[in-house]
């Protein structure tokens, strides 16, 4: 099918900005007053002759206010634009006295704040969509100050978790063939491993044994959602530094039995709390056994971002045995993992304690402190392994004393899994990590972890 | 960017669910028992690991579905998915003495249909959004004799309302080079001028002088939604046989200054109501205006669907003067319009009679009678031309006299027009049609038609 | 990367032919005077600013040649565009003298004729490949009754078979979703079993059991040059008429083992004697092997043209025993075949015959008689089955006493199969079909055929 | 139309061959020898079974063949592959006494060399066409030292000019969306002003203000064959500084009325001397005009390489007066342009000489010196400014003074220009211009240049 309109489409849509700015200067003064004003003319408009051009004109007002007023903007969103008191009492009246469909439809009506309309009739603008979860990104950023404008969240939440429902998003290979519009979207947004510039890109996708793949959403055009780096390996990898410097790991892809994901990103703040990410691993698992059935194990190596700081607030704890607390000390000597005698000595204590961080630490609902392992835990993968100096990058022995951590997705069993840990908040894992825990109490109660 | 996956996409579905039925058919067995214990599986679910599975499971048993078990199955949708009565009243009665955001947020959702998470979660399976169409179009099939399933399409439509936003449609061109799966669509959804077979359908799109656009939604694949079929003319085109038998109408292309829109079909039943007619008409003036800067109108060539039974009701008036009354009784006369006499002096009053109902007919809304003219006014257009013998089809004769209609499209004068359509159900004609309507008076009146 | 270009430039080219032709009438008069002038003045360019101007000029006033005119364009190509006699002379003599690269390269250009650099010069105009293809078509025809226009057919297959080398084509499959401009050229091109209309291409394309591909040029946008029709198929087919009515042949995709093309049609005339055929069915191979794995069987379906009139041959051949040419000639009972008894007895002797036919008549190069089987063999394939009654159509009867053949591509074999019928004329044969022939061969002698 | 396999093919070819490496090491080892052998077994071949896999072998030897094995290979080519002068004499012989089409076709076909059918065949190998002009580069290198391989390189150029010619070549707009692979291939052939990064790559395409533009060729995929870089600006620009840095050149798109060509790139060495560039240029004004209707100016901003060092040489003409030879010797202190008063000094006589350059020093073929000038004066474009200062970079400077010129190309002047050029050595310049050589006769003849 001709795709050449949506393509135009992306193209126009700079120039004819520009176009209205230089037809309307004076229609666009950046105020929030002529912002508040646009947006009631668009609400008064039926919708049909001349919204577009009203939501267009009110996105490019927004665009051009200060931070200043932006925040008066969401101000009068949240006061102007909410649910009508009155509406809302009248409609529960006649409700409660009829109680048939009808009433109800009109209470629902009643309540539904009218920002939800206004930011429908904004998308009608062209890359309407893009701007709003612009907006969302703004309104976050000024919600930890102004916590009373969370009902404005609400409403990009209820909003963004229909339009950006899976159904809607699109699966797309990322690699050297891309555009570079998308792929300096890549380097700006990759989160958990930095990327330099565009020669460690190449090396991170351009080679036999990589790939990437991205969500993408049909109205947003080039911006990915998210996206996940996946290296085919032979074996489960354990370290992150031969895999980011692009070290080949063996000739020959036939030998290839694993895919690792070893970066997760998302790539638009404004889409906070819309998840994508368990879909998408879900979905690249099956696209990557399509492509290469001799691939075995679908497993990540994940970061342990609060390991070190939990094993901090350990060392705190006076019920700790006091030799282990002194050898968790050592973890303060710089470049401690370069004294193989130290490293040895810390690697018998450090691993039993990830196991019991990761397993058995929990928060107040029940489930595990470490955010990696709720969200894998979450997807139903079994943590499998502790891979001692897995990341040996300064954040990453700052953050976890260099431990990085196998998920492993088992088609057969995620959905087992899946339900366990929903139900009553059981880690799935492997043999070793079990024992590994064990030991951990042992270390706790000063025996020696064997 | 790679297209790739969107193609596959839709090619992999139906496969893909014929594995699913091979693999699974006694899961799939098809009563709405079965399909109940479903939905609310999905709901039960935490729309993470299994959701999907279980979206495309609904739909696959929906999809086997007896007429009678699709029935009983919208009867439990009413009554076991709506919103909780209970819940309601102390989500109202907590936000009548808290009277803030936090109990209102709940209340909202107290008051939203479990339904509409529900739809939202079928929307997760592949091809979920057209099968969630297809769901509707059988709804409002039995909506006719079950009104108290009303609530039900409410909730489709306050969805697909949201998911089919103008932002989130793309506009192709339809032409000789469209994939053959789309075209036997348009032959398929044509509504007002009946496309015979695939040479019918080359003649009206694969010649110089013609175009063709529709809208798509990303999510529904080549399915299109809406589309509109244009003439390019040398002049306002009265009658519609000439175009549809391809008759070229001059040589040059440079003659030709105006864009006829002669039909305009919606193609998804399931999506009635959701307006995107007046969008079409809009984005394909502009892209003419683009392709063509020769082109100086942009009108309709449109049936009048009703006149004829107006007409029918007026010889009954008994106030009307008799001499018209037995004058339009020749109407009665097969083929009338082949007599010369005859069509001459039906013309005299009819065309007056014809700008009469168009412009003064009202409804109970103080808006015309006539659907299409309330359609297009309402887009801003003006009535400007009435065409005699304009459409001598039998439908044409049967149902409008044989007239057509020319709605004027004039970009500086949409939005007056709009307004005052709106604000005051003005409806924008032409001197002519003006002086039609002032000669329409004089003929009640019994005085002659000057 | 962007595709946009290449469409556009197909979309223009009438476009723009139109517009020169507007602009330019008197330059087009359509005498062959006026074309030779034009491809002289082309040849007189530099093959710069000027050449692609003259080029489109050139093929726009072939093309509204009458067809004399057009005879006479050839006639003066052959004379005048010819190489030059003298300059031949003079290049050997200075050759024989130096023997070197220098004056071979001389001699090598003064051979090649004037046509062939003409030729590629009007390939610079828009669209000129095409043309050029057209052009031979028309030759092709004037050639039957002119020889001596044999030298510019020449120079057209010398320069088609360099433009049109395999490394060039791209292939693609048809099915529903290709543009209708491709499909309705199917339709037109189909050779060996004629598709009635679109509803009949539907059938023969658009189902799950079905595929085809066909081989594209760059230059000449969605014009196939051949394309090859494959059914899947549990077992190797023996009938044609089922398949051509779309009778399914068994539910599950996984039942079948077999790839049968049943069809292979070459599109333009103009490229008769560049093959492609082989290319196409090897690559085909490669391609469904790769999508479907289970296929064990690639085997085709084809008819066996000149098999009926080598019978009537026969039967005038008085040494042949007269029982049997009494037989035979029952096949000129009409209807014979819904004769049970009739038909089995013509079955007993003609599927011997059919082998004798395919295997041992040879013609005066020492090659199969059958020009099918001298294009599979050729490639490599094994003569494998005659399928009994495989076409009943009237052509079917007609031309082949209802017999199809089955031939074989085993990859393995190919290599050898080719080197050995190349080198030595060798039918690779199964058993089945060898041991027809040696009851040919009894029949011949009068023996029961046992 | 579908274009996966398109695609595909490309991301296939790197795999397929290393399959083929990893299956068959043994047939590929890399001496000349078994290159030679396997090149007589694909002219032996019948170009039918087996001769894609022969092609793919050769070329997969090839890559593999040291520098020295290189020459030895190209050195086999010259003597094992020329045409056979036994065959050419007798076909002479033949040909002189039957003087018919019969016998010199056979005579043209004696004097093709074998090579150009070894070409055609490898040719049909995937990517085959890229290997050859890969090895055409190699070639190209030997030359430089073994004149005697001169008559492969013919062969190479006359297959080339056939299969690049202009009919067969796409036209793609580089820009942003392009595909990263692409890009820097534009990054590393940029040969007139060098592109340091991806950023400076990113401030020459991805502005409203500039445009880039590339012929492609359908067999050899993403590598460009030569591409022009274009800056859209308000008059005609002189200085080529602002334009790399992407400096701005004014708010306001509507008031640019020119479109400067700074850079054209031949991408692919061993394509060298198949002219691209004139069709490029012109394409491009197609392209550009219809864009931006408003774009009233096309020219280039080009450099005049060679012009110091023929200043240097007319400093040693003693017949030139002393007093400008002294003058000029100032361009040999550093920086002088940085110093007002010398830098004007110069500024007098240098444009003068540049302009006497450029249009009266002629080459012994009677064209200008100066190889840009012969280009664009050969295309039909005019010698418009001779800009001071025009590129101050070092490589500016050190090659012309500083000056940088603007070619202008009027579409109505084009085919003038042209013939008159090549007719009679014409150089079409502007008053300006020749005004400019006035004053330097007057120089040279020791007046002062007014």
């Amino acid at each position: 099918m001709n795709m050449m309109f949506l393509q135009e489409l992306f193209n126009n849509i700079t120039q004819r900005d520009a176009l209205l700015r230089r037809r309307n200067p004076e229609a666009l003064t950046p105020d929030h007053g002529h912002l508040v004003s646009a947006c009631q003319a668009l609400l008064a408009s039926d919708g049909e002759a001349s919204s577009i051009a009203l939501a267009s004109r009110a996105l490019a007002i927004y665009q051009r206010l200060s931070s200043a007023e932006k925040a008066n903007f969401f101000a009068r969103l949240a006061s102007d634009f909410a649910a009508d008191a009155t509406q809302i009492d009248e409609a529960y009246a006649a409700y409660s006295e009829a109680r048939d469909n009808y009433t109800l439809q009109i209470l629902f009506d009643a309540c539904e704040p009218r920002r939800q309309e206004l930011f429908r009739r904004l998308n009608l603008a062209r890359d309407g969509t893009y701007e709003l979860v612009k907006m969302r990104e703004d309104l976050l950023e000024l919600l930890r100050e102004q916590p009373e404008l969370g009902p404005i969240d609400d409403d990009f939440a209820h909003l963004f978790s229909s339009w950006f429902n899976r159904g809607f998003l699109m699966l797309k290979r990322i690699d050297w063939n891309t555009p570079a519009s998308v792929l300096e979207k890549i380097i700006r947004y990759e989160a958990v491993h930095e990327i330099q510039d565009w020669n460690d890109l190449r090396r991170r996708l351009d080679a036999r044994d990589r790939r990437c793949f991205a969500f993408f959403h049909p109205a947003i055009g080039d911006e990915p959602l998210i996206f996940v780096e996946v290296a085919l390996h032979k074996g489960l990898p354990s370290r992150i530094q031969p895999i980011l410097v692009g070290e080949e790991n063996g000739d020959d892809p036939e030998d290839d039995d694993t895919a690792a994901f070893f970066g997760i990103s998302n790539c638009q703040t404004g889409l906070r709390g819309i998840s994508f990410g368990n879909f998408l691993i879900k979905q690249v698992v099956q696209e990557l056994s399509q492509e290469l059935p001799q691939l075995k194990y679908f497993v990540t190596l994940s970061p342990v971002p609060g390991f070190a700081q939990w094993l901090t607030e350990q060392r705190e704890d006076e019920q700790w045995p006091e030799a282990l607390r002194n050898t968790l000390g050592e973890l303060e000597t710089p470049d401690w993992h370069h004294d193989a005698v130290r490293e040895e000595r810390l690697k018998t204590i450090i691993r039993p304690l990830a196991a019991r961080y990761l397993v058995e630490a929990k928060n107040t609902k029940g489930l595990p402190l470490n955010p990696v392992a709720r969200f894998h835990l979450g997807n139903g993968a079994e943590l499998h392994r502790i891979n001692w100096l897995g990341d040996i990058s300064s954040k990453g022995v700052k953050q976890a004393a260099g431990l990085m951590v196998n998920y492993l997705y088992v088609l057969d069993d995620i959905e087992r899994n899946h339900e366990n840990y929903t139900a009553k908040g059981t880690v799935a894992c492997s043999n070793e990590v079990r024992d590994l825990a064990r030991r951990a109490r042992k270390l706790a109660k000063g025996e020696t972890a064997k």
